[in-house]
């Protein structure tokens, strides 16, 4: 049985709490926020607290504020070397007080507080500075995830970098054709299959083996024709610069000058 | 029973055909494509035939083939006044040839010959150019897609616009975040869940209101480490561009100022 401590009660620390008290070998014994309230209803399950100074002991403490708070936070806490892990994808391990072994337990996911999600299936990213804290934190990992993986910080900090490319950047692409089909009166619910199927057909296929479309295909007359019915300058600088970006991949034989006439149209 | 010819043998064709096959008020008379190889594999199932002059009697004759063909194919057509439909998202109904009644029965959706799609899902945007082909059009629809809509020309086109963003650009950022995830020998395959999710998530909730993130939040100490991390000059562009438009969508108080400086930087 591993015993942790959450500090933090945002979207992360409420999913962790929740996948921890359905896991058999973990217990939670004590959850910390600087603010109780939005804790309260667990009450009967975990002993609460919003005074640092009572935290109690345990394996693993893990630290789930904002990434500005986590350095902070790390160096208030009123003892000495207990494993410390925080949940980020992009703050160092060493801005933990080294006053405690560190380590990371970030979770490759977006977490929302109305979302319910399957945490045996997001993936765990996890390091320790010190080799002996390594297997404790894996198992903590599998007690909760089928997916926990040895990242160090660059690839982690890789992947994080990568999240906001298929997820912000990806919602924003979705906010876009949102704007483009109310403009005509044109419904952007019909764009939720293709959406779903997008995101699927990457499960199994790689991403430059799934891409179809105008630019792949370099159907001149399609671009000029979408480029026109663009009438924000945004969106047709968005449009220019994916589908250059859509050639380059794909036809790394193409003249760099076509191309960066593309762009610059 | 609605009989219908289907003319073409790609993607689209073969998966009409099948949702057809399955349906029970909808028989295909007959199947023709310029090159009979790829249908071989149904010639128990229907007629099969390379040849226009062999046409035979339907009440609704399906051109899927290449958008720059369709025009071509309706002229060659050996009959007049009969119900004539195309498949693409960008053709006119004008382009096909005024001998006989023109529509349009549009799949919104990506298909490729392997991966199997559940047609009951798949949105088809339908037009008539005449009022009375319409209910038979609606009908046809109906009996393989339980999202059947009325989507004039000009949606449509903003739909297929749409359409590129979500399904094309998306994919290119998967692509991206592959490869920058594989430059540092992280795996992409850790980004899977998170994919699938940022697609689910504008399942229930706008964009707009799904959005999280650097860009959103305008924390700019990591969206600088970021441009740091990004060494390929294209993808430096696209997180500029990409950051510039989700900061122009939720912080529309933003001097505009700031924001061209973000995107020359
Ligand atoms: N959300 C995600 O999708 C996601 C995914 C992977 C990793 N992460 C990482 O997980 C961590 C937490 O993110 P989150 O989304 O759960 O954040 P969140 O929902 O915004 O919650 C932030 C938490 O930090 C606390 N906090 C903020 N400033 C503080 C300070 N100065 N001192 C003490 N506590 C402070 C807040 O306390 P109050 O309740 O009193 O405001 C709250 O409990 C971050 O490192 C983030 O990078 C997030
Ligand atoms: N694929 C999609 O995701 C999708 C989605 C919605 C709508 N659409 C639309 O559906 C239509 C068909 O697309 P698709 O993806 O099925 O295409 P595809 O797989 O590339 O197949 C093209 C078909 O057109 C035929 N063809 C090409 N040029 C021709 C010509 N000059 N004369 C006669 N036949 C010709 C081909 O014959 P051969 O077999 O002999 O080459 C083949 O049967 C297009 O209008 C497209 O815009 C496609």
């Amino acid at each position: 049985m591993i015993s942790v401590v959450i500090l933090g009660a945002g979207n992360v620390a409420h999913h962790l709490y929740k996948a921890f008290f359905s896991s058999e070998n973990v217990t939670v014994t004590q959850w910390y926020n600087r603010n109780i309230q939005s804790m309260r209803p667990f009450n009967n399950e975990v002993q609460l607290t919003d005074n640092l100074s009572q935290l109690i002991e345990a394996d693993i403490y893990i630290i789930a504020v904002s990434d500005d708070a986590i350095s902070e936070l790390s160096q208030q806490l009123p003892f000495e070397d207990r494993l410390v892990v925080h949940t980020s994808g992009s703050v160092s391990p060493y801005d933990i007080d080294m006053k405690n072994r560190r380590g990371i337990l970030y979770p490759l996911q977006t977490f929302s507080r109305e979302a319910n999600i399957d945490f045996s299936e997001v993936p765990l990213c996890i390091e320790t500075l010190m080799r002996k804290d390594y297997d404790q934190l894996k198992e903590l990992g599998q007690s909760i995830s089928n997916n926990v993986k040895r990242v160090n910080s660059d690839q982690r900090a890789s992947l994080h970098l990568a999240a906001v490319f298929v997820n912000n950047f990806t919602n924003q692409l979705f906010r876009i054709a949102h704007e483009i089909t109310e403009s005509q009166g044109a419904e952007f619910d019909l764009l939720k299959p293709l959406i779903l199927e997008t995101a699927n057909k990457v499960q199994d296929l790689s991403p430059f083996k799934a891409q179809t479309g105008p630019a792949k295909r370099n159907d001149k007359k399609t671009i000029k024709r979408h480029l026109k019915m663009l009438d924000n300058e945004d969106h047709k600088d968005i449009y220019k610069l994916m589908t250059a970006s859509i050639q380059k991949t794909h036809a790394p034989a193409f003249s760099i000058k076509k191309l960066k006439k593309i762009k610059k149209d």
